[in-house]
């Protein structure tokens, strides 16, 4: 199947994602005109100055007015109103896809909203970002190396699923299928229920005035570990209501780890601390192997070298 | 008060840190005749070959008789020992120090073995390391701009703790004096903790098989939350040892943080958790902000700028 240029495409929510989708949608030849919509007079008008959008519009209704693509870059929370909205705007050969960072909650949404356009439905999850949030920090290249996993509903024709996948394809990203529920249950263990601990763990510190007088002291290990703690509330939010269910899970199962850890050390149980240091280290390590072979060079480039052992 | 060059330098333990430190005092003219033990002959040899030490020696009384100054760059938990190996071996003006990440075990060790020679006693951290181990990765500059707290005791004499912050500044590290309680509970927060954190995850996720195989669709943020679980295990079982309760405490504190973020997720508290999670989120901010202004430039060089809202 050859991968047709889109007439019309529709950005709903001018942000970092949707911003940097139309300017690599753009740059790969692939959108001959853009709309944009976003709340905000100043990301239209930005979105339009930066070359992502051609055209900016005051409602998603008219965002999504006779488009081939209509993708939805709201915030999580936001995407079943969002959905509700356009959905009488769409034509019957309207493509429709979200970025968000949770499924099971988008999947739902579009079950309740869509009709029969769930058909052209195709819920994406590009794992990509940056610290700065907004349309002032989009990139045409922000997907060239990423993961995105579509996570097609039953009623989702193949064709459409495909033709997503070549759009994705087209700026860089090395797309994955998945169901929406093991996408949520993936994502639960190895993003949303760290991010948690991150915050909890900053929340902890900030609780405690010794220990956030301490924080002048902290160096690298502190600095990567809270890292993910810096991610934007509203966002994290959403994630962490829509997908609760699996995070708490996760949380639970961390929480077992934890004081089991620290019963040894109680215990002063020095071999089995070991070998639960060991293992958990030997197998931080063998991810960091497995991620480098597989290219996706998060481990290869990952921290400053002089800095792992600093304690 | 002048710094003078010392006459002979014994470094007990030839590994990342002795070494380095080894290395570093001679790129900065401050040792006449290094001399050096460890238990492995490779890493004496490997010592010898690579300039750090002049003299290799097969125990560590030898490495401590007649210098000026002793280095104790052994494991945490060998600390005790190795002191009542070397302590007849000091002269009467040989000052004594240690480079462990844990002080209060340190100096309980220093009170019980060394005797007269508490006088002389400087217990030093340098907040420096790589990730990887040995002699075989030291180096001069390890300790440039790097952080080292000096925890004297009450018997330590004013112009030996002069002398030590002295030399730390001559191989430029930047030089701080804390007690070892302080130190301790700093470093349990900020260090120790997470540590054990990061491993309790990293158990957590090796312990259950679907989220062993999510390991696979880990992204930026999960390297980063995990890089300190990649730590060396028996390093880490010594610290969280000897510092066991106040990391104890930590994460007691930790736990309690969690759980209420729990708490707010089951409950669907929409507000509050976004209240929470702003909070965390502008702490870590404003920790990276005072570390940029710092100097320190832990922050500021920190993860890859494409990463940090992926999810």
């Amino acid at each position: 199947m050859a991968l047709m240029v889109l007439e019309r495409v529709g950005i709903v929510g001018c942000g970092l994602i949707g911003g940097s989708l139309a300017l690599a949608l753009r740059r790969a030849g692939l959108a001959r005109h853009i709309v944009g919509y976003s709340p905000s007079q100043a990301s239209r008008e930005q979105a339009v100055a930066l070359g992502a959008i051609d055209e900016a519009v005051t409602t998603a209704q008219a965002a999504a007015e006779g488009c081939d693509l209509v993708v939805l870059a709201v915030p999580v929370a936001a995407t079943a109103a969002t959905m509700q909205t356009v959905a009488p705007s769409l034509t019957a050969q309207a493509m429709v896809m979200d970025v968000g960072s949770t499924k099971g909650d988008v999947v739902a949404a579009a079950r309740a909203t869509l009709g029969k356009h769930l058909t052209r439905f195709v819920p994406a999850h590009p794992i990509a970002g940056k610290a700065e949030t907004g349309v002032a920090h989009a990139q045409a290249t922000l997907f060239r190396g990423a993961r995105v996993i579509l996570t097609p509903v039953a009623e989702t024709q193949p064709e459409v699923v495909a033709r997503a996948s070549m759009l994705w394809t087209a700026v860089g990203a090395r797309v994955a299928t998945l169901s929406a529920a093991t996408h949520d249950e993936i994502f639960a263990a190895v993003s949303h229920a760290p991010h948690l601990f991150a915050f909890a763990y900053m929340q902890a510190m900030l609780a405690d005035p010794a220990a956030s007088k301490a924080m002048a002291w902290a160096g690298p290990g502190f600095r990567d570990f809270t890292r993910i703690a810096g991610g934007d509330a509203t966002l994290w939010r959403d994630v962490l209501l829509a997908n609760a269910e699996q995070v708490l899970q996760q949380s639970k199962q961390f929480r077992a780890a934890l004081t089991a850890m620290e019963a040894l050390m109680e215990n002063r149980d020095s071999p089995a601390l070991h070998a639960a240091l060991l293992s958990a280290s030997q197998g931080r390590a063998a991810w960091a192997q497995a991620t480098a072979n597989d290219g996706a060079s998060y481990a290869a480039t990952a921290a400053p070298a002089a800095s792992d052992n600093a304690h």
